[in-house]
């Protein structure tokens, strides 16, 4: 085993998947398609989350979702039970989604195109953090229930997106020790400039002003 | 970039890991520690359930915790603040422990050793599951609000370990949804052998099982 050489072969791996995500976000912007990353734990509610929002979105825009899991198709029906296109991508036990699989998922949708498409990422708050997957914007989740102290844990995921968002808001009560002010604190030392959204899927709350930002987004980037 | 020549480099990491895994294992069992690797997603309870866990054990054993993290000591001060001896194992953005890292940590011991030690696996229900640690039993934890729909998703991690662990059960109430009866089905279909708790750390549902079948898994596993 050659250690050097693994790290060779891992840069040229992300330099090539850099590349391809650059020209995969261009050709989308070009066809006025706004493409999302959504990451997480898993059973953070990514799933519940794409619903809510879509509810929000679907009266004057389409959308589409692509459902990355390492097997099963388990979310991606949950999906289409709501009247929402979508396609499964199965990593077949990879830990993280690669420009590759984005756009053989993106051929499999044919010639349905979107004004918002989602990928629903793996279930994962390490790996996905380090693959471009051609996006806009990025957001990351983090549930109540999962506590408050993830932002030192898991640094480079914190880092790379562009907004957070706080689910299961219906908790708080559960949980008296989940402090929010000292998670926006340590979350904007290592981000300045990450927008933090506080929700429920159960109650609604936040989700109005999430959809609010996406919307945003998408007219800033589509210029 | 070279796709098949990537895929040889890791079967190789991964032999090679396996090797020294049985070394580690074998020697732990010559002076009597009983090694055992916690996985779970970020926020399932592993910190907690283990703190639980040496309360039951500590009277009659010494107890040592390996805490790994990508970054910070957030957890290996919660396990020092309770009195317990622990290591910090930080991977530096590594998804998983592999066997170089376990054997350092232990050395970082010095001359201590103990009736049992505890790996904090990195917060990932997908990479560690590749990795041996050396450890003579790896159980995962998965907590309620994360949902029961996990088998499928996270079928490698599910299909590993020796038991599962369902933290957190005091949010059952508020997660009727919940389905423990196809979660125990699922589980068992991919992992015929698999013995499940359910505990919860903040009533003290199941602890005492969860310490008696690690307090016979040693027996089992000195002889």
């Amino acid at each position: 085993m050659n250690e050097s050489r693994m790290i060779e072969v891992k840069r040229n791996i992300l330099a090539d998947n850099d590349r391809a995500a650059d020209v995969f976000r261009e050709a989308r912007k070009a066809e006025g398609t706004f493409f999302i990353d959504v990451m997480a734990s898993p059973g953070a509610g990514k799933t519940t989350l794409l619903l809510a929002l879509i509810e929000q979105l679907r009266a004057h825009a389409t959308c589409g979702v692509i459902e990355a899991d390492l097997e099963s198709e388990v979310d991606a029906l949950k999906i289409k039970e709501a009247g929402v296109s979508s396609v499964e991508l199965n990593t077949r036990g990879v830990c993280h989604v690669e420009m590759g699989m984005v756009e053989k998922a993106l051929a499999a949708f044919g010639e349905l195109r979107f004004d918002y498409l989602f990928l629903e990422n793996i279930g994962n708050l390490v790996c996905p953090a380090e693959f471009d997957t051609g996006a806009h914007v990025r957001v990351m989740l983090l549930s109540v229930p999962e506590g408050y102290d993830k932002v030192y844990k898991y640094p480079p995921m914190f880092a790379v997106v562009d907004a957070l968002i706080v689910t299961k808001s219906d908790y708080l009560s559960l949980n008296p020790d989940f402090d929010m002010d000292a998670l926006y604190r340590q979350a904007r030392v290592l981000n300045p400039d990450l927008d933090i959204f506080v929700v429920s899927a159960r109650t609604g709350q936040g989700i109005d002003e999430f959809a609010a930002w996406v919307r945003s987004c998408r007219e800033t980037a589509m210029v």
